[in-house]
């Protein structure tokens, strides 16, 4: 078993629930009456003490041993089978989900903060976790009484596992190119059941030992289907067949044929998949025909947000291994002293910068993950339609962001650690490598980077004829003004104030661009867009933040606990405008040059 | 034995030192003249024909089977070893170095473009190479002919390796804390002879079977000699005794505790070696006592630009395998014709943007290494005084950001590469995650990127004065105002003026900062300013080659080879003015923010 180097300090995600978004109007909900402000935090105390306890310790194990293929099987190391049963004894996969099928239903900004410190812990563990209820939701919302019966109480407690089987030898990003074809079972009495046949690849999870069963969610075009992404459907295809009385049948004729070595996530088996080499394999039909594609969606959604979780997750794990160490290691003289003692290394202006980059961003990112899924809860459950619509809109706008934004920043935070770590960090005794390695994955799946970024010019932007975009850009400006007189944060208000015109700014010209038929401008900024987007909402919510910290350092003895926390507040606020918001500055250079050189080029000069 | 993925074009290398640098001049020299610019092409192809054949089929097994260790020896892989063989027969490790003593006699320029091809190929198996031939450098430069005639010809033709023994599990970035003591030996003959004890930590390709004996530089304190870096001196310390007819004798008392696993380079090892455990271990001063810091930089300088040849090739790799793969991968149709068919990806917006940071970064880097290089031949060998010297200094002065800027920003371009390749980049069927993970050790080792930045500032900047940064800064001015009205360059002139203008600003705030005693916002801002510096050198070579291009593209067919190549040079330099540049932008308005929030946060809110 390898060192458990999880040392996550709960602090800030009591912080961002309690005293930053205030989760007391999440109470007043009715699914919510019967939970408390201190049942949340007891929930995120048990939680840090199951990523201290049982994921953290499997960490390494899940690298190092990592899966293994054995003829169509796949052995994952024996320290995830624990972590799978004390996370499954406990309900924590299913925190959020419907407790008429054995879930816990908790608020989805209470599971969001707790899968940060799952995925911190330990995310190629948390893969098969969060697969495994994000396919039985889809169930829920979508199946049968039959289909939820058979089902969701095996998928929300552990017993079944499932995947989402989207992705083809030919088809990623164009979902819609798929090959995978379903044709009605003449042998089945229900005209639901469909054979399937066709191969899937870079399916996670799509075969392990963890659970007795996977439930597979499969794309297929039922034969003379319409093509493209309007012809595809939903299957329920089980790897073992399932009874209408829920127990097990024959294995059904899915064959995992391989898995990959990747870069990491060594723990979580990306699969191959065949459905139906022998012509046997059967599935049931999800909802209606052709409709796969908006059901997939849901899931997707969720999935997305997902990415930005699992990326605050790894990144604060790097700030924690970078802190302590740095606090630790005893190495030369800062600048500033130059002829003075050796000290901690954290001493150094350089250590201190990249270390505060981590703070500020995986603060801010939590920040932003918790914002989001606040609003999801508000959509979801505020008696107020208007709310619940303007809280949905903003979920919808924001989902791209934090998809995309985490996951990149992320990268180079963890770059950072790495450094902040030097030879040490580079080796592998300390997980800062892993995580780097772990954390390149998110900008991939889930829809990669770019398409969240043409979801975001190509659709969110214009939602509502562009009211949701702009309302946003108001609130944010208007922020900026208010507080642009706060003793504290008026270099940053005004930062911010220009940044969000320059976010502006770009979202006129690609309008522009659209209209003069210039249109490739718009793919070509959309992803500097899409962060110089995240980069105005984090901002203002580290803003949000570092106001509250300052108002209550003045009750507080800084020397505190408290004092001292909120003291770090007030800096990652500051570090974060001063130091990454200003990204903006340099990509909104780069679009006023409408550069195209990169279209101009020949192909041929590649 | 693994794919060969290794497909370079030579096209921008032979651009770079024919139709760019002008490799006339040297020519002229006296050490060069029996060569000729055709000699120099064809060494570069036959470089690339190594690259092909031989380190690039060898690159996966280097990082898959990797180093083991067993029982004090290391056994490298069996495709190292045929490299290894190839290398030494045609003496290209020792392509640059003194004929006499078994070197090609080649300037140092035409060695760096055939480093970055090589390192491009196979970083890991390079380090064996490098260490060996600096490593005889030193003993040729410092040492008495008994030592030349000992050591210097095995080192340079691949019989005997080598490695430099600085850091100790408590001195890494800080050298003279180091504990290895040297005491005179009261046996031997020779004065020379000390008895050597310590332990040596992250010492590079310390322990591996490609050679018969290592002969390791160490780094001691004599006993009793002056504390911190003046007290330090360098012995040779042979692994296995050498004679002084040269013959091989007895083992010496040095043992390989172990070694690390790490995030890249498997193929090199990296080891824990004991010196003295049984009290037996022999070392010979090589020069004066306590004079070996200074000496060690010599090798120090050239393997630090050795980082940037490393990450310029490991980057060029990346931009090969990602422009190759995205022109053969059928992937969605572009935003700008949304309905229209599907085409490789190479003609989606956000690939060719990904694929023209490669392209434009990758050659940017080229064209500074082989600058840096250019000049250091001319500081070795002009004829004219006044022109050696100032030679030399702008080859000082570069040294830190050529260790540093290509590091870093190669680690975010392979980044690119493993995205433009999608999930088949985050596996490991490619290499492109490889290069991502071998690439990060170079802003580590060799003085981390942050010791860079404290020389650049600490020192460089003020050399002579500050007269060699000012004549540079005032060099790059004239540049951009010369070309302003150039027709394709306009704009980027612009930028290139601003962005000095913002480095100069820099440096004077800096001076500012010494003199207000806010000397902490000096290494706060450091290696910013080192970055954006580089960014200002590597957008006036890459404008000098812009201008080139842009002027035989009148005279050649466009769709020539000739004819593409000079659009994709007159593209690369425009794009990266426009997208990389700009970076400048955004550190810039960080740094007039003047934000010491990192610094003022109390260490114990980390």
């Amino acid at each position: 078993m390898g060192v458990n180097y999880f040392r996550r300090d709960g602090r800030d995600s009591k912080f961002v629930l309690l005293e930053h978004l205030g989760v007391e109007r999440l109470l007043g909900y009715e699914p919510y009456r019967d939970f408390s402000a201190e049942d949340f935090a007891m929930i995120l105390d048990e939680a840090l003490k199951v990523g201290k306890e049982v994921l953290g310790p499997a960490l390494q194990d899940g690298d190092r041993i990592g899966c293994a293929y054995e003829g169509g099987k796949v052995v994952t190391p024996d320290a995830l089978k624990e972590c799978w049963r004390v996370l499954n004894e406990n309900g924590w996969p299913s925190a959020t989900y419907n407790p008429e099928f054995g879930g816990q239903g908790l608020p989805e900004v209470v599971g969001g903060l707790v899968g940060e410190i799952f995925n911190g812990a330990n995310m190629a563990m948390m893969t098969y976790a969060g697969l495994m209820v994000g396919n039985g939701h889809l169930i829920e919302d979508f199946g049968t009484d039959q289909d939820r019966a058979m089902f969701l109480e095996k998928m929300y407690t552990g017993v079944w596992g499932g995947t989402m089987c989207l992705t083809e030898p030919d088809a990623g990003s164009d979902v819609g190119a798929l090959r995978t074809k379903a044709i009605p079972d003449p042998e089945a009495d229900d005209p639901r059941i469909y054979k399937i046949e066709g191969v899937k690849r870079f399916i996670t999870c799509g075969e392990h030992d963890l659970t007795e069963n996977i439930i597979h969610l499969v794309l297929a075009r039922i034969e003379g289907g319409p093509a493209g992404t309007k012809g595809v459907s939903l299957f329920i295809v089980p790897k073992i067949w399932v009874n209408p009385d829920g127990s097990m049948g024959e294995p059904n004729d899915v064959f995992c044929a391989g898995i990959e070595h990747k870069m990491g996530i060594h723990g979580s088996s990306t699969c191959t998949l065949n459905f139906g080499e022998q012509g046997k394999c059967r599935g049931i039909l999800l909802g209606e025909p052709h409709s796969g594609m908006a059901k997939m969606f849901q899931m997707m959604n969720h999935a997305r947000i997902g990415c930005g979780i699992q990326a605050a997750g790894a990144t604060a794990s790097a700030y924690d291994t970078a802190r302590i160490y740095a606090k630790e290691r005893v190495q030369g003289a800062p600048l500033s002293d130059r002829h003075g003692a050796a000290v901690p290394i954290i001493q150094h202006e350089d250590v201190r910068r990249m270390l505060m980059n981590l703070k500020a961003g995986s603060e801010a990112m939590r920040a932003f993950i918790a914002y989001l899924l606040f609003n999801s809860d508000v959509a979801k459950h505020d008696p107020d339609e208007a709310e619940r619509q303007k809280a949905q809109a903003r979920v919808d706008i924001l989902t791209p962001l934090v998809k995309a934004y985490p996951p990149d920043l992320g990268y180079m935070l963890i770059r950072d650690a790495i450094q902040v770590l030097g030879g040490a960090g580079y080796c592998s005794d300390f997980p800062v490598e892993q995580y780097g390695r772990d954390i390149k994955i998110l900008s991939i799946w889930e829809g990669t980077n770019y398409i969240q970024a043409l979801d975001l010019v190509g659709r969110k932007l214009g939602a509502q004829g562009g009211k949701v975009f702009q309302e946003w850009v108001m609130e944010l400006m208007a922020f900026a003004q208010a507080n642009e007189a706060d003793q504290d944060f008026q270099a940053d208000c005004k930062l911010l104030g220009q940044a969000v015109g320059m976010v502006a700014d770009f979202a006129q010209r690609f309008a522009g661009y659209f209209k003069q038929g210039r249109i490739s401008l718009v793919p070509m900024f959309a992803t500097r867009f899409l962060e110089c987007f995240a980069e105005t909402v984090l901002a203002k919510l580290m803003l949000e933040q570092g106001l509250i910290a300052g108002g209550k350092l003045g009750t507080v003895d800084p020397a505190s606990a408290d004092g001292l926390f909120y003291q770090g507040k007030v800096a990652s606020a500051k570090f974060f405008c001063r130091n990454i918001l200003t990204n903006v500055f340099g990509r909104y250079a780069s679009l006023k040059t409408e550069d195209l050189s990169a279209m101009e080029i020949p192909e041929e000069a590649f």
